[in-house]
């Protein structure tokens, strides 16, 4: 006799991406658990139309004007579109929903995100620069709920129930080492956009498969783990695990180390998200076979060819807007590098530039966190003009 | 500002075996967490009087009266001295005590533990025969608390904390796999208790070494588990890895696993045990460094060669007392063995029939745990005569 779990009316942003996808699939496989309520996109009108009509939410949202006038004539009736900016956060707060997932790349959705969680919603956050730009302050929120959606994280969260933070010692989060694992620093230094999309284990977007080559995702994971678990720079490091079957290390003060594992698919953290602190029974990323693995191997990241861990430190302990200068900077320099404008050891300088020259003010507001993500893009360009 | 923690009394039963020295010395090194009350052993009076003087419990107990008149004059002043079976239960149900610590190989200790239970005692025990014996009846007492010691469990009840058992699809216990892991049969038939001594990772005493060789300690630890945590047979079971790092998994209803780690050292889940629920900050099995440790390996165990796990999941099936027979088969089996007067697999051949022919009349009482103990007992030293 289970009593019947809630559903969840669900407004997800960001839904053309990568990780909108996944969890578009996903929220269709459960309707029992899932309503989707609202669709929103930046400009990818063909996308968010084809799933407009697969999906029939009661609100989309294209941030981009002319995108949504391209829209406009194809969604299926019964679908409201939004266009603008503001449609963002209109979206997010919109009285029918009381989960949003947010999936936006960057930061753009930060507003979005501040809204829904004044407006008491549950967050589940997979815009890792938001945390990293503004953790402290939305964790500081006393209204809504803030739930994580990495993989990372939702190790981590899971790791840590049922205990005290009191008991924590050390949060080791794993990375899979990325594509350039065994790479020499000459090799590096001519990787293109290309080479890095070749993840070993993940399938994801440029940005995020840029960062995990260049292992600023693992720095930008830190740093929202700092945030979301409470937990001081120190307490805080990453092992290289190329299985990427744990995905998570809690070391508690006796020597106990708990540990997270599942295997890579960024669907079940997506699943657990949103239907926490419901366990759902499906498994989207199957069952792990420890034996048919074989083995599971750690190794030290090496800080020398991969200096985004420094990096992330370095912006972890300075605190206040560092993190938004770093992790803008990142964007910014990716989006170079994607284009084939600069090489891939030129991110890393770059985000070192910005971190030494922005991000020096902060006054404990949003606008003090975006006002130095602006600074570090600008630096960016015009280091690379 | 942290409160003090509770101060445990405690009683020692079995304080002259392996983990009965490893607690006491524990128990010492937290004179702000730990008291000792009472010391129990069966006959080695010279180590009980050293640690009486050592250690100054009020009681002391040799459950062996002739032992118990050796020991009389050497006892420090202030010790009471209680001698015979019985005594162990007086040890047990001290007012003075609030938590037992049973560490009594073999299943004498029975009517001790049921009774500190009805006395309302925490009771932390590692004397897993009772377990398997009787571990559904003890567990259906609505008084005093069970704390599991085994390393296997006590990482078992780390990765359930906070989550609902109808979550937990299976839980998975780990094996070191012993000192016969790569030998062939025909050698395992030659193998001594010299061999089975030489344990690549634990130290322990005989029964548990030669145990740990046959794999029935994972058969027995196993059918504690089910008890334990209430689980059906289908969802257990084991796992061989070398490392002796991960302790025990559960894999939950979606396919996430939780994992327990430490390095291998009995002395962490005595802490953990006897301080429960506070985690104590010291770390007796120091630190995990998984880099060093490089990689961490799982197989499926052999059965054809190692038989136990069969013998158990039999054992679990058919449930009532057959576990009782199984344990106490097993038993007296390893004594022959150590005494050089069976071969290894022997014992899996006296345990089968032990379990063929003994424990199939079970009312739901300890007598009738305690009569297929002795029913398979006899068996086997009557085929072995």
């Amino acid at each position: 006799m289970s009593t019947a779990s809630p559903v969840r009316n669900i407004a997800l942003l960001g839904s053309t991406g990568a990780l909108g996808r996944e969890a578009l699939a996903l929220i269709a496989a459960h309707p029992e658990r899932f309503r989707l309520v609202a669709l929103a996109a930046h400009e990818n009108a063909e996308e968010l139309v084809r799933q407009c009509h697969t999906y029939r939410p009661r609100v989309a949202v294209l941030t981009d004007a002319s995108a949504a006038r391209e829209a406009e004539q194809s969604l299926p009736q019964g679908v409201r579109l939004l266009a603008g900016k503001a449609a963002l956060t209109e979206a997010a707060t919109l009285p029918e929903a009381d989960t949003v997932l947010c999936a936006v790349t960057g930061i753009a959705a930060l507003p979005a995100v501040v809204a829904a969680l004044r407006a008491g919603r549950r967050v589940a956050l997979a815009s890792k620069e938001i945390l990293v730009a503004a953790g402290d302050l939305i964790c500081a929120m006393k209204t809504g709920e803030l739930v994580p959606v990495d993989s990372e994280h939702v190790g981590v969260a899971q790791c840590l129930a049922g205990r005290k933070i009191s008991e924590v010692s050390r949060v080791i989060l794993t990375a899979s080492g990325g594509p350039f694992r065994d790479w020499s620093r000459e090799r590096i230094g001519r990787a293109t956009c290309a080479d890095a999309m070749r993840h070993p284990v993940w399938r994801m977007g440029v940005k995020t498969c840029v960062d995990s080559a260049t292992l600023m995702n693992k720095a930008l994971e830190l740093i929202e783990a700092k945030h979301l678990f409470g937990l001081r720079p120190e307490q805080l490091s990453a092992l290289i695990h190329p299985q990427a079957a744990v995905h998570a290390l809690a070391e508690l003060c006796d020597g106990t180390v708990m540990a997270q594992l599942s295997n890579p698919d960024m669907k079940l953290a997506v699943q657990y998200a949103l239907g926490f602190p419901e366990r759902l029974s499906s498994r989207p990323a199957g069952t792990l076979d420890l034996v048919k693995l074989g083995k599971l191997e750690f190794f030290a990241p090496d800080e020398a060819r991969f200096p985004a861990l420094a990096l992330g430190r370095e912006a972890m302990l300075r605190g206040g807007a560092a993190p938004a200068a770093l992790n803008a900077a990142d964007e910014a320099a990716v989006k170079l590098f994607a284009q084939g404008r600069i090489s891939l050891p030129r991110i890393w300088e770059l985000v070192e530039t910005a971190l030494e020259r922005c991000g020096n003010y902060d006054d404990g507001t949003f606008e003090s966190r975006l006002a130095a993500d602006a600074e570090a893009r600008r630096l960016v360009l015009e280091r690379t003009k």
